[in-house]
């Protein structure tokens, strides 16, 4: 009898389980949240345009079909890969420890934002990567605007209407767009002294473009869609100081810029979950820059046949797929059907391409090898993003929030619950 | 230029200043959220049937199309009727403290659930009164099972699938109905080694009978489609401690009973806003046993005609009211229709009814004086809780979740937070 442990409820790991789900085989999920979160649309929880649970399904129900399948909830701090143990502490139990024995591990735990190892600047700039980072985001934007409200004095109301978004990857590239969006259309009709039409959004860059994994011409399209709602780019601009109410900027052979923002959200410093430094040292090797541990063509630990490693926390040979939810699901269905059929066949990519939306019908991406940008490209993101959406109910949820959204300007979801 | 102050944005503050929106009157809503929320279905959100923004509506929104109409976030913490003034602190722009004048004050603080002095029981029995206690509740319930799941040891499992409800007013009933369900009828699908359906869910109550406000005949009908459900009903059973897994009951002339659960809810004692104190000492006046202020037939402060006071927090002349949504909503219209028109005439309740559900096709109610049950008052309650939902976005995703609840016996919402 295989028992398999999947550690990660992710896009990968979930893939890798729902593929070994009623083969016979024993599966246990372990994660330290009791939900799949969609991060792709963390950025609309961010601005109130869906719920947080309306993109996020419980890990139990998803798996509820599969009766071979466990889901524990703790937190992995360990692998023992000669007794082939996972280590778990932090069980909702009070149980301080326990360990899973497998006969085959997948290790599938993702990545988070980092702060170069300015740690403290977390508390200025909450990140945008997990849910509940995403509802912090919330409660600090619709705060601001709440504030510039109040605020009497011209010069601090301006800071609160300033927002900075560190990091022009596609959740930072979205969340500017969005942050954009509810100023000029939604809350202006909703807010009696503070203009929210004169709210300030920076997308702040340390590389030379937006979106640099992107053909650079889609760059440029959306760097000017971005333009055209008010959003202010600036591209090779690294941050260098973030404080209580100011996030300073260091163009290279130029003074510092220090902007003064109520308001900053960090998209930025994409690392490896820790997950990966305790299966490197477990197995004796080294992690990159990046936190990430090398694996083989198949996905395999080096000399560690019966433990795979996939997703945003590893590279191939050295090379690393990009740190998007297709790769991670593909990477997932690979190491089910190789868990299944005890074959060793190399991992291929299948690039079907990539999207990032900017605004109301405003994209750009990458379909198939072929560039889109604008209305077509935001038909075409709406589609793949519904499609990939976990469970049919979220589906109908987040289509009807979307379509009160485009036919009446309105964001639901604006509840502040950190008060 | 008539100013007119609102306390509160509940039921009869939304109420009051949507009456006097579009009338020329300036109108000010102070509120310590920035949200309506709809407590008769904070249950469902405690229980994962439905999102937490699900059953709140950002109090801008609604109050978008009155263009005089402003809102202010802060907490109300005194007011000077002589000067005609109230104060305002913890403001969003960091403010300490604000003054707000007015010509006409409305004051609309509703109640909260009380521990009957014992404040310490808060941290182990959650109140179920606002959105941000039912979230908690909703993580300590969806944290027991999950700790069921790995317990070994059979007491400790036993105690981690005991819930004990306390107060059978229709938020413990419908809590105690929803648990129930939740055991039986959604979990069991998803839990391996814990069997759900052997969850205990005792409903406590220290008066003789659940639903004590209802008709006799339909208190008995309540408890036995409780128990129908599963669900130990224990009237005349005063709670005298709450600690660590536990709970104390004790009956009269009993012997004190000690249960064993890990999670314990709380929905008694209801007691007035401390605004009614405030508000009662600034016109020095005394409150009630339950902390209310009594006003005029027409609702005004004794002495101060100026002052409108309504809700949960007055008694009419010693005279309390049901502490119900609707009466707080009509006592709201009529202060608006008093401020409007400048006359005094007393306040008369029109009683439709009450209705409170118990679970899939159970309730009881009475409507128009007729008293009802089972699944027509079941239908009922559905009908009542859509129509009186704020906004229509809500009511179309409401009613999607309920659908879904019904025909798949799912609970969508059902993300732990606070891990």
């Amino acid at each position: 009898m295989t028992r398999v442990v999947v550690v990660g409820g992710g896009f990968g790991g979930l893939q890798a389980a729902r593929g070994l789900g009623r083969t016979g085989i024993d599966v246990t999920v372990v994660d330290r949240q009791n939900y799949f979160f969609f991060q792709p649309l963390a950025y609309q929880v961010a601005t109130g345009s869906l719920s947080s649970v309306e993109v996020a399904a419980p890990l139990r129900q998803v798996l509820r079909r599969d009766p071979r399948t466990h889901v524990v909830l703790g937190e992995v701090t360990g692998f023992d890969l000669d007794r082939r143990i996972v280590v778990v502490e932090h069980l909702p139990n009070g149980e301080e420890r326990r360990e899973l024995a497998y006969d085959r591990l997948v290790v599938a735990g993702g990545s988070h934002y980092s702060y170069f190892g300015h740690d403290d600047w977390g508390s200025y700039a909450p990140e945008l990567k997990s849910l509940d980072g995403a509802l912090v985001v919330r409660d600090r934007i619709l705060s601001a605007f709440e504030a510039a409200e109040l605020e009497q004095d011209a010069a601090a109301r301006a800071a609160f209407l300033t927002f900075v978004v560190i990091g022009a990857g596609p959740t930072g590239v979205e969340m500017a767009g969005q942050i954009a969006e509810l100023g000029n259309q939604v809350l202006h009709r909703e807010y009696r002294s503070a203009d929210t039409r004169q709210a300030r959004v920076l997308l702040v860059e340390a590389l030379p473009r937006v979106l640099s994994t992107y053909p650079p011409r889609l760059s440029e399209s959306a760097a000017s869609q971005l333009r055209s709602l008010g959003v202010t780019v600036r591209v090779s601009s690294p941050v260098v100081e973030i404080g209580d109410g100011y996030v300073v900027l260091q163009p290279p052979d130029q003074e510092p810029e220090r902007i003064a923002a109520r308001t900053a959200i960090w998209a930025a410093g994409v690392e490896a979950s820790p997950l990966a430094g305790q299966l490197a040292a477990a197995a004796g090797l080294e992690t990159d820059r990046a936190g990430r541990v090398q694996v083989e063509p198949d996905l395999t630990l080096p000399g560690h046949p019966e433990v795979i490693a996939l997703g945003d926390m590893v590279t191939v040979r050295g090379l690393a797929l990009p740190g998007i939810a297709p790769v991670a699901m593909q990477e997932g269905r690979h190491a089910a059907r190789s868990i299944r059929s005890g074959e060793r066949t190399p991992f291929v990519y299948r690039n079907k391409g990539e999207l990032a939306t900017i605004g109301r019908r405003r994209a750009v991406g990458v379909v198939s090898g072929v560039p889109v940008t604008g209305f077509p490209a935001w038909i075409l993101w709406l589609g793949v993003h519904i499609a990939y959406l976990v469970g049919f109910q979220n589906r109908v949820l987040v289509l009807t929030r979307w379509a009160f959204a485009y036919l009446v300007h309105g964001r639901g979801a604006r509840v502040i619950h950190g008060r």
